[in-house]
């Protein structure tokens, strides 16, 4: 990958990317634009604006970004007839797949299963992927209850239909403290991190637990540390013994991205991994933002080398699809359109999403992420020592990947400073800086990174 | 457009089908496949599928395929640069849109925007399009019963992280008996059509209003019919006042579609635009499947003629992309953010339905559809009357287009006996087939389809 240097000649905004806004405003909410892009003179590590400035971008279309603009691989796949044919004769997947189907699954997707888990059901985003691992969950809880071949009732058919019970039954979904697992009125009743995601929506009674939270440097507190994710453990098991109504699954992001990058060890994993077989409770882990390399691992949830796998892994973002994988059959619901949508996915981005793949591992992108990460993440302690006082602190990802964040006394200010320096870079929770490379960002870029985050921070 | 026999020459599903469905269920739940399609040998109107076998396609991927298999103008859309381009950089449209993204939107989308409405919200299906517009109406709610500009209390934005009152308020969406519109927790809850769809889920406590069960033919019962319709008006305003929850929104689709194609009068409409007017509720018009000229208008409540718009029209399938119009600036919620995820829909997917908005204009289709529908009605009219003793029951659809329903005592047996002539048609409902033609559906595709029918028929 070229290495440049990031080059800003306009105001940020600039003018044409403030006319930009002001002409979309008209159709479309265009408040949080940040950059009008010009994705034709994007490339790799690099985002070009409208006004031609061009930004080493490090937040990769909030994480979404995996192997650069204009990567020719994908556009080797996207121009490809296969692409034009999903794209023109877009299947009705359940009903009337095409052998390009199977093919973009077992030589695509299911090339990155998370180890042991051998299915997978497709969607189209992160909060679609969840809800639909949600109802896996539920049906199979259901059918366990009802026995395993047991007929519907009359009664549950029929009340459903009126939202009441049987049919309708109050199962419930634990999530975490500060998590975000999407918007649906399903997914938004997990997602715990912020008052802007869920106010005015209703909301299921479903139980939040709280999420360790750790001291940093984690050396320098270990008992503490382990106390705090033993603390966190028990109320799982105590809100999984007390809570109102069954609790079918519990959803957990392997690092808590939106809401301000905060991690958990292994233990801690597989304890919740101990906890939720214990009680046959479902364990989601919602990979929507870590999956696909960016902690050192194709999978984050690899780092923790659980005894068996999580029951289902959901997917999204770097993916450019969705969905979830899982292993059990019986999470496949007693009967056909169950679990079931007009497009279930779109080959299109199934396709992309195989590309993707293919060139990550073809250039081996993940062993590279954590060989890049460490790097970064010794830059990065060097500005932490060199900038006391709460301008890098708490410095987490320590051997995960790229997947590196700090707090920071002035988020918003650094942001603005970073993007006059040329640099996109993001924020999560309340006053952290997430750092969100893609899978090419390489030794090269690391100086010119931290060189912005050394000048930035000094004018903090 | 070119006009074929279909052509069987294997059993249905083919060896071929059976092998094909038999490798893909391997890794994914493949029971509901009932074609595994060739799609670079479909053509227009025409499906083929992996054995060989030409079918007529009046299902068209349950109603979702526009203007043909393997259109001309989309591939053509489908093989540009600004596709590829869409597909590879992949933007968080919301955050860093292009000009491209503008450029789409206008001379696209909104060129079909539904009469009185100029703002435009986009979504990845009509599921994910009902809940936002579900959001969206109750963001407004709350914001006109805090008072516009007020802010939200410290009570408020902690509470909702709870999921509790008054951050989580308890609020409902109506919608009909037999109505479906989607799969996700929000849009499930106003889904009733069958207990396939629900039964296991929880449910939000939203309240369900009668739809009208009209007698055929309209003409013989004109007294009973308005009588059936006022009492279902009746209803929706006891409902509006009397449920637990505010009201804050109503949903309706034009013809409930899977619901088994029930229909209602221009009046009853303008009678529930009336009343949500009168009660301050939002009306959202789900137009997921009625949209994009199958009923003879391009949106089937243009046939209403309404003294004012509805607030929200939602849309997915035949524009192959998804989300909803609104024409109230106050339903762009009085934050950003508020209303946003990562992708907000897909600039790769906004393409294509531009390209088949430009082709269903360049050719007048929809004028066409009204006018092969008229003649496609008459010929089944003219079945209805060979048939009697329920073959072809209640026939509805007159004056709207090619969407076309009739019950029948064995709607399995004769979707079974049209595939092996050739037919690849559909049912909705308990005991309805309908008919979803694509829009290139022509005068001389109706002996085809209809001679197909009466042989079906005949065998029943």
């Amino acid at each position: 990958m070229s290495v440049l240097e990031p080059s800003v000649s306009t105001a940020v905004p600039g003018p044409q990317t403030q006319a930009a806004i002001q002409a979309l405003g008209e159709v479309f909410d265009a408040r949080a634009v940040q950059i009008v892009a010009d994705y034709d003179k994007s490339e790799g590590n690099y985002l070009v604006d409208v006004d031609g400035n061009r930004f080493l971008d490090v937040y990769s279309q909030i994480a979404s970004i995996p192997v650069g603009y204009n990567n020719k691989h994908l556009i080797a796949a996207a121009s490809s007839p296969t692409m034009v044919s999903a794209l023109v004769n877009r299947p009705a997947t359940g009903n009337f797949p095409s052998l390009a189907w199977n093919d973009a699954l077992k030589n695509g997707l299911m090339k990155a299963a998370p180890p042991g888990l051998k299915y997978i059901f497709t969607a189209q985003s992160g909060s679609e992927a969840n809800e639909l691992a949600f109802k896996a969950a539920m049906m199979l809880y259901m059918r366990r209850k009802r026995g395993l071949g047991v007929e519907w009732t009359d009664e549950e058919s029929s009340s459903c239909l009126n939202n009441a019970k049987p049919g309708s039954p109050e199962l419930a979904i634990m999530s975490f403290e500060n998590s975000f697992h999407g918007r649906g009125f399903g997914s938004l009743s997990t997602t715990r991190s912020k008052a802007v995601h869920k106010l005015d929506i209703p909301a299921f009674n479903w139980p939040k637990a709280p999420f360790p939270a750790l001291k940093y440097p984690l050396e320098a507190h270990v008992e503490e540390n382990k106390a705090e994710e033993q603390r966190c453990l028990d109320a799982v098991e105590e809100l999984i013994k007390t809570w109102v109504s069954p609790v079918t699954a519990v959803i957990v992001e392997p690092i808590q991205s939106e809401g301000g990058d905060n991690h958990a060890s292994a233990d801690f994993f597989q304890g919740l991994r101990d906890l939720t077989k214990k009680h046959g409770v479902a364990l989601i882990v919602d990979e929507v933002q870590t999956g696909f390399g960016s902690t050192g691992k194709f999978w984050a949830h690899e780092h923790w080398n659980l005894t068996s796998p999580p029951d289902l892994v959901t997917f999204s973002k770097k993916a450019q699809t969705a969905g979830y994988f899982f292993g059990d059959e019986l999470l496949i619901p007693d009967k056909a359109y169950r679990q079931f949508n007009t497009w279930i996915g779109d080959l299109a981005r199934v396709l992309v999403s195989k590309a993707i793949i293919e060139e990550i591992q073809a250039n081996d992108l993940v062993a590279q992420t954590a060989r890049v990460g460490d790097l970064l993440y010794a830059e990065i302690e060097k500005l932490a020592l060199k900038y006391p006082g709460g301008k890098v602190a708490n410095l987490r990802g320590k051997n995960r990947g790229t997947y590196i964040a700090f707090d920071t006394t002035d988020p918003a200010k650094l942001i603005a400073s970073m993007r006059k320096l040329g640099v996109t870079i993001g924020s999560c929770g309340k006053s952290t800086i997430r750092l969100r490379p893609m899978l090419i960002f390489t030794e090269e870029h690391i100086p010119l990174l931290v060189g912005a985050l050394d000048k930035a921070l000094s004018e903090l």
